[in-house]
């Protein structure tokens, strides 16, 4: 992660206006597809500029009589017509692999050839994981890409967690490199300034801990990198103690799941409370694929038309502020 | 854990009828100790038997004001002086060492020596584990003892989840031996018929999950040793997919401290509710400690005197059932 005279090009093109940017999403991923996703795409096309274009992958012949339905003028779309369709049970590499004209596989293509700025779906995460990596790459200096979520704050605001599924089995490297991931992405989309980083620990000291997180802490401690605070625990996650919570991948999904489980727990009781609201995954869209070389944001399954919007407008913020120069500047 | 003859000598003890009970308690461990303690000990006393008795451990100068201002007959309780104690914040094993004549170490003496049957405490965690081990010894064939936590169901009834501190990092034998441990805790002390095995896992198909827990899964799927449901996920801990929930002590104290959280939330929030009331840790007492030879169970630093009540009555269900010699049979 040494910085030389390259990173003044890049550097400079931050400062570059972006003229017209195209949104990529995949209309067939998700439970309510592609109904949701079409209803979606139009409530943010309300909302964008007018150099803001979403581009839909997928079996354009499915969504035309839903647009119709809506009275939408369907020239305000983009559209890449596929007929292949990865399912959410389906094994993601094989998926890829052997569709390649599927809405996934053809949205990696469109990207890595630069014919969209950004990918979205809902669809199966695995295949899009998968998808990110084998196509537009981990970014030089990144081994191992990870996924995000956005975590409700008890005094308002959120917060950032990672990585939450992408990787299983993680060294102390890789947290250390979600730590800079999620330091980034906070600053620059969350405008969070100098984004306080913990890491996720069986102990607030700093001799607490297992194998991999006691060796990341003294990483974490030592790094210029982002503003380490330390330690927080699993009651932590809510709190202002930190901005960015980093853990494995297998610690993030087994956390992830289970406080989704209470947020299901509260509506299913009724249990009205502004807290739980913002617990709502609708509100913040997708999770973010950090680490490699273009936005790309996995949604939930069952992601519905405001989700599908909060995703549209979560890409186009990913884009407007070049957050993946910012990242690959940050790594060379 | 191979079955010879010396098995039935351990079966016929489980027919002997249990006489005299002696259920050791820490009265100097807790935020709220001694009061705390020395009231829990008196509300459960009234719903022991006669043969039933506690045996206080602590600075007994402490707590005969206590005992006065309750009008409570100090012969009902047998007593243990000790003037030394085992802060929260201090090193588990440097404090059981230099500290021979602290509650918790002259606690385990006891226990060593047969003079208590069971010893429980609401002080400092570690140091309660690292005195099970060094003094009553785990288990011959179990590597790793484990910390447990009882986890209320969504439909009624509980569950249990373990490790959830013991073992920072594990291995899947270990995993394999909590299961064993949790099963026979969950039919003998939970009274669940042939209990529900799971793994926690980030996916419930068996090809899922990280290093340990792909090679537990396997294990798991082999074993007769308990009833093996396959894997479960974050969102499955309060439903009845499993009765017992086995993970590695970092995964388990993680969910566990996230899990708190969310009921200490709808504590603040006024938020009221049967199932979240389930979730207060004082209904059900302690964290039992499985894997060594002798009931010991920890409870929580902020133990009330309800929580202590129902630690007492967990430490004598576990000598009464014989859970050890049960224990001690199954790895033989």
């Amino acid at each position: 992660m040494c910085f030389h005279w390259f990173k003044f090009n890049l550097d400079w093109s931050y400062t570059r206006k972006i003229l017209t940017m195209k949104i990529g999403l995949d209309i067939m991923g998700g439970d309510y597809a592609p109904k949701a996703i079409v209803l979606g795409a139009i409530a943010a096309h309300q909302s964008l500029n007018s150099n803001e274009h979403i581009v839909l992958i997928g079996d354009t012949q499915q969504i035309k009589p839903l647009l119709l339905e809506q009275g939408f003028n369907p020239d305000h779309f983009e559209y890449h017509h596929t007929d292949e369709v990865i399912g959410m049970g389906e094994h993601p590499t094989k998926a890829i692999l052997q569709k390649p004209n599927s809405s996934i596989a053809i949205g990696f293509q469109l990207l890595k050839e630069g014919k969209i700025d950004s990918f979205a779906s809902a669809g199966n995460s695995g295949a899009m994981l998968v998808g990110a990596v084998f196509s537009v790459k981990p970014i030089a200096g990144i081994s191992r890409p990870c996924l995000c979520t956005i975590v409700p704050k008890l005094k308002g605001g959120t917060g950032l967690l990672l990585d939450v599924g992408a990787n299983a089995d993680c060294k102390p490297d890789n947290l250390l490199e979600f730590g800079v991931l999620g330091s980034l992405y906070a600053e620059h989309i969350m405008q969070i300034e100098n984004p306080k980083v913990a890491l996720m620990n069986i102990g607030e000291e700093d001799e607490k801990g297992n194998m991999i997180t006691l060796a990341s802490h003294r990483l974490m401690k030592q790094t210029k990198l982002f503003n380490f605070v330390g330690n927080v625990e699993g009651r932590d996650l809510f709190n202002d103690k930190a901005d960015v919570i980093v853990c494995d991948g297998f610690t993030g999904n087994v956390m992830l799941k289970l406080a989704e489980s209470f947020y299901v727990l509260t509506i299913k009781k009724g249990l009205k409370d502004e807290f739980f609201d913002r617990f709502n995954y609708e509100n913040y869209g997708g999770s973010p694929v950090l680490g490699v070389n273009a936005p790309v944001l996995i949604g939930h399954g069952i992601s519905s038309p405001l989700a599908i919007k909060n995703m549209i407008f979560q890409s186009r913020d990913m884009i407007n502020t070049r957050l993946v120069n910012k990242i690959q500047a940050a790594f060379q």
